[in-house]
Formats: C-alpha cells, sequence, structure tokens
C-alpha cells in the first residue's frame, strides 16, 4: 500500500502531543548493553524448564480468554511478598499487569487523570511524569536535595500548597539508586493523607538490590498507600512484562473499574507463576549485582568521578563535563550506557562481572580522554 | 495484614469512577461456554508444538526487554492481511498491542481524550465507550436502524452537528452480528474527514467469519481511516491477548508518542508470530463455525424468536420477554450466555457442533418454558 505521505504532524492527534518524542532508550546491538537496568543472568536451565513447561499447559488451552482477575497469579505475588518482608499479604492486597508501567497507568486512571495534579521528586523514573502527561494529568515536580533524597519540608509544603491525587516516592530512585527512609514515606503519607484527596506510590522496581527495609512494611493501617513492584529486575524477567502493586484491598477492588478486561494473557500470568516458584534460583544473581554495583562506585569514585549512592543495581555518575560526548565514546568502545538527561551524570547498570570490568575499563580511557572533567554542575 | 476495612467509595477515586461496576462477563464454570465469543477449537497438537517451540527459544533470553517496536511480528502480521485481502501491507502499517482494547485505548489516548467527543453506533461493542469513558473522552450514541444497519443519514448529521475525534465502525458488529458495507464505511469516512478533526475506527474482530470485504481494502488513499483487529476469535487466542490495526505508516508512528513502552511481552510477540506461521491450521474451524452459526439462526427463526443476520461467530435472538430469566433458564440447563443488556435480546457464540446442538435444545426447552414470547420490543 502506498503511503499517503503523511507526517505524524500532519494527524489530527491531541494538541498536547504535538513535537513529543516517543520514550525510549536506543535498543542497539552492542557488545556490552547497560543501558536499561536489565538483570544480565539469563534463567538457568532448570528455570528454563519449569517455566516451558507451565506455558506447555496454557497453549492447549489459548483459544479461552484468560483467568480476567489472574488469582493465582496475585496469590504467588502476595506470597513472595509475605516471604521477603515479612508482612501478611494475600491475592486481595495485589494486582498484576503488564509491566509496572501498565500499574501505574491504571492508578494514574483512577486516581489521578484530567483536573488533578501528581507529584514527584525530581530527579526520578520519567515514566511517573510521562504516564502522568498520557493521562491528561498535571505533573508537578520538587526537587530532590543535592544528594538526590527527598527534602520532606519541601515535600510538605508542596503538599501543603495544592493536594496531590497522587505521590510518586521512588525508592530506590531510579536514575540516582537512593533508597528513600520508611520515616520519609510515612512523614509524606501523612501529609498526603491530611487531605481528603491523595495516595501516595511508593515504586519499589529496584527494593531487592536495596539494604533498606520496603515500604511494604508501611501497609499495615495506611489504606492510601500504594507499593509497585516489578519482576523485571531482581526476577530477571523483564521480556515476559510483569508488574504488581500491594496495597489495601478496596484500592485492588477499585483497579477493576480501570483496568482493560483480560489485561494479562494466560501465557504471562503461566510464565510468572513459574518464576515465582523459582524466585530464590531467580535473584540468585542478587548478590553479585550488588557487589559489581558497589565495585563500579568505588572504581569510579577512584577515578575522580561524583557518584551517587546506590541501593539498585545501577549507578549515576557525575562529573562528566560532557555526558552526550561520554556516552558516545563509551559506545565507541563497546558499552551502551544510559544517558538520562542530567547534565554532567550518565547511568550504568550493573552487569556480569566481565561486563562491568569492560565499563570500568572503558570509563577509564573515557575520562583520561575527556579530561578536564568538568565540576559536577548538580552539586 | 488486616484490611483497613474500606471500601472502594472510601477512596478518593475519580468522581466518574463512584459507582461503576467492573466491566466483565461471568467467568463461571459451566459445561457449555458461549458467552464471550471464544473459538472453542483448542489447536492442534502441531500448532501446540510449533508455538511451543517458539516460547521456548524466549524463555532463555527473558531477563532482556523485548523489542519495543514488535518488528518481526508486525511483519507477520502484515503478510496475513496482504494475503487475506488482497492489500499490500507491511510492518510500517501495523501496530501490535495486549488485545485489541489496548489498540483502542491508544488510539483514545493519541486521537481523543478530554474535550474531544467520539461517536459510536449503538447497539455496539460496549468496550467503545468504555474504553472512551477511561480515557476521559465524551462517547456519543448514533441509534442503529431496525435490522441493526447504520443510518448514514443520521450518521452524517450527527458528523456535521459536532466533529467526532473517532468514529467507531463495529463490523461485524459485536453485539449484533451485522456487517456493514464498504460504501456505508466510505461515506461515513468522507463525513468525517470534511472536518479537520475525526478518524475513523473500523472493528473488525470478527472479520474472518464475515463473507463481506474487509475495510482494509478501502485503507488505500485514506490515511485517516484505522482497520484494528483480533487473533482472539478466528485464530482461537483470545488466551495470548494480541490485538492489531492497520492503517497508514503516519498512525503506526504516532502511536509511538502514547504506547507504555515494551507494553508487548517477548512471549506474546513469539507465540503470536508462530500462530501466524499456522493460521490456515488456526482457523480451519472457521468454516465450521460459520455451518454453527447458521444453524442458530435458521433454528432460532424456526423457534418463533427474532434473529439478526450475522456475519460474525455469534448470533443475537430476540423476542425473550424477559432476557435475564432466558438468560437463567438456559445456564439451569449448563448453557452459559450472553445477556448483553438488549431488552428482550441474547447473544450467544457459535460453539462445535455439541456445544451448539446443546444450545438449541435449551433454547427449544426455555423458548416452550417461557411462553407466551413478549413481541421484540427493538422491532
Amino acid at each position: 500500500m502506498k503511503s499517503a505521505g503523511l507526517s505524524v504532524e500532519d494527524l489530527p492527534i491531541r494538541d498536547e502531543l504535538r513535537g513529543v518524542v516517543a520514550y525510549g532508550a536506543p535498543q542497539l546491538d552492542v557488545p556490552v548493553r547497560l543501558n536499561t537496568n536489565e538483570n544480565p543472568h539469563p534463567p538457568s536451565e532448570q528455570v528454563v524448564a519449569a517455566i516451558s513447561a507451565e506455558l506447555l499447559k496454557e497453549i492447549g488451552n489459548l483459544q479461552r480468554y484468560p483467568d480476567r482477575d489472574a488469582q493465582q497469579l496475585r496469590g504467588s505475588l502476595a506470597e513472595y511478598l509475605s516471604r521477603s518482608t515479612g508482612v501478611e499479604l494475600t491475592a486481595a492486597n495485589v494486582w498484576a499487569a503488564n509491566g509496572s508501567n501498565e500499574i501505574l497507568a491504571q492508578l494514574l486512571a483512577l486516581f489521578a487523570g484530567p483536573g488533578r495534579s501528581v507529584l514527584g521528586f525530581e530527579p526520578t523514573y520519567s515514566m511517573h511524569s510521562i504516564i502522568s502527561r498520557g493521562a491528561n494529568t498535571y505533573y508537578r515536580d520538587v526537587p530532590r536535595a543535592t544528594d538526590f533524597t527527598i527534602n520532606t519540608v519541601a515535600a510538605r509544603a508542596a503538599i501543603a500548597e495544592q493536594p496531590a491525587a497522587i505521590t510518586f516516592i521512588c525508592s530506590p530512585n531510579n536514575p540516582t539508586g537512593t533508597a528513600v527512609e520508611l520515616r520519609t514515606i510515612a512523614e509524606i503519607y501523612d501529609a498526603v493523607t491530611a487531605h481528603e484527596l491523595g495516595v501516595v506510590v511508593v515504586d519499589e522496581a529496584y527494593a531487592e538490590f536495596s539494604n533498606a527495609p520496603s515500604a511494604v512494611e508501611l501497609l499495615p493501617g495506611r489504606p492510601r498507600l500504594i507499593v509497585t513492584r516489578t519482576m523485571s529486575k531482581a526476577f530477571a524477567f523483564a521480556g515476559a512484562r510483569v508488574g504488581y502493586l500491594a496495597a489495601d484491598p478496596s484500592v485492588v477492588e477499585a483497579i477493576g473499574r480501570v483496568r482493560l478486561p483480560y489485561h494479562l494473557s494466560s501465557l504471562t500470568q503461566a510464565a510468572a507463576r513459574a518464576a515465582l516458584a523459582h524466585s530464590t534460583d531467580l535473584q540468585s544473581a542478587v548478590d553479585d549485582l550488588k557487589v559489581q554495583r558497589d565495585r563500579i562506585v568505588v572504581t569510579a569514585r577512584e577515578l575522580g568521578l561524583v557518584v551517587a549512592d546506590s541501593d539498585a543495581n545501577f549507578v549515576l555518575i557525575g562529573g562528566f563535563g560532557d555526558q552526550a560526548r561520554a556516552w558516545q565514546a563509551l559506545l565507541d568502545l563497546g558499552v551502551l550506557v544510559r544517558d538520562v538527561g542530567l547534565p554532567g551524570w550518565l547511568r550504568v547498570t550493573a552487569g556480569t562481572p566481565t561486563e562491568t570490568d569492560a565499563f570500568l575499563t572503558a570509563l577509564a580511557a573515557v575520562v583520561g580522554d575527556l579530561s578536564p572533567i568538568a565540576p559536577d554542575p548538580l552539586r
């Protein structure tokens, strides 16, 4: 079919979408890919076999719609969370979707939307603002302190000024790696719930890499607190797209009003159930990834760079005079990292020992070549 | 964790969502399930093996994010559509998502949203209005004629009165089974595109069961026409959740601005590719389902019921004095059909020959019991 020769801008799209660039890191075929915080360790043969067996059971029944409420999977997720946090949860506390992005979109549809605003602490996970805008919701930004912690005085002032339908707290925070203390979350929760409007969403995509306790511990007695998680990172399950949340049962029930029916395929539900039955095996690389992360922190500091403390599987490294140039120089050496748009900073994912070696070698070369390093502009 | 004892209405949800009931037919464990227009035929052993093999290749790589643009799958879908419609399409013309529901949600986000209205011809697929409201978009309803065809005079008047950001045409129409003629679609397209605003979305979820030509034939030269499809029905692939659209490449590119990144899992992409490689095998039941559908039409008319002509894999049967009572009576006989909320009417999916027999036997019993049948209130 011949194209009509139109550009996107010729179409009657929403005005807010004019000039918008599609979100997404370049998917480049590079030897060392440390740009999307993937866990580089493939599942073991045993886990592959278990997932395959579970999928096979579903394939013969694909003519039928999936369980719309993903009851079994939610039970498995609740067990996992209970085991890892010590807070007893059931399927009624848990909801699952195609990646935590869809979870966030469902929460926006439920609690925010036109005429309501949400709050985030920047720099933070860019999808919080992108999904908010996609839900026609005004996103307000409270800057973090220079050490990337949340300034609770500024947070409370922003919440007092205008109630936020959702306050997003990313912990450990992407792209800085910063864990947020539970007392900070509790303080923000109290400020938010002083208003009739507002819930607090703690995005714990990287929780399993953290030495800090999970906000799941705060859930009892806090029905307007929601903790989101993903299987993409610690579970090394990015390709399967499974995100989830834990909250009061009323929140889970409410999502039924906004979710697309049958949003989660039988295959996704089965693969995730099998993965959860092997969570220890799948997460066996987590400890080593923390070792690699800490190696990156130490080595980058030895190179004279500014490095944010990290409780995640990635590290934010600053002190590049021109981070776009440094990004390209690393890519030329076969290492793909992430330019998150913070002047002077680059984010790198902890890889396998070999990948991490490759990155650190490349980093040393680039730092040598790109000297003098400009002082970190964010500090 | 103890529930806080809240109900959904105690939460600070959007006001529009208060009192809303979650969408979805009851998922009951009944011998004969003819309520969600599933294709009752499981995939053949050969197809199961092919899908399983394709999935196995992906499981070992699930630690990586999927191809964000699903290029290979879109190529396979384009080939299938080209083959079945005679219109040459490429991956650039096709977009895929988790069911056509997600496709519709993406189109709403792109073209509609707050301050814009959309148009549908009722009775029609209820998700068109539900997803529109979920996208904070006003849904306007133009009633169909008594034979469930679209009244183009009324359609043009509604479009002239207020431009519709999206005009939804479901063909074959759910729940009536009515195919819409291409000249009707072309006429509505012309009326819509007389305005700067507006696209036409033809929902062809049931196209493979129709004897009428596909609106894909209208795509060349009509960049504001979009045809959506699903693999849930003819492909017997409801559990895998694969919907797609065909359109001008500019439309496909534009969706990049609203889609959630990595929305389609590696498993979904692989399963769908394998299914498309076996489309003839998977669709082998389509001819028989048309036979069963036609049996239902003829037999129900012989029973004195009012039956809408159907080009889909389901039949809308009217003339029940109290369709809720008839629905329950059929269920008591082990047959689950759909009460779509049209007074006097019930929708039944064409099943296997055995399932269809069971339905027709139950129907005859119910019609005998529930006499006298009230005259069809919609005619």
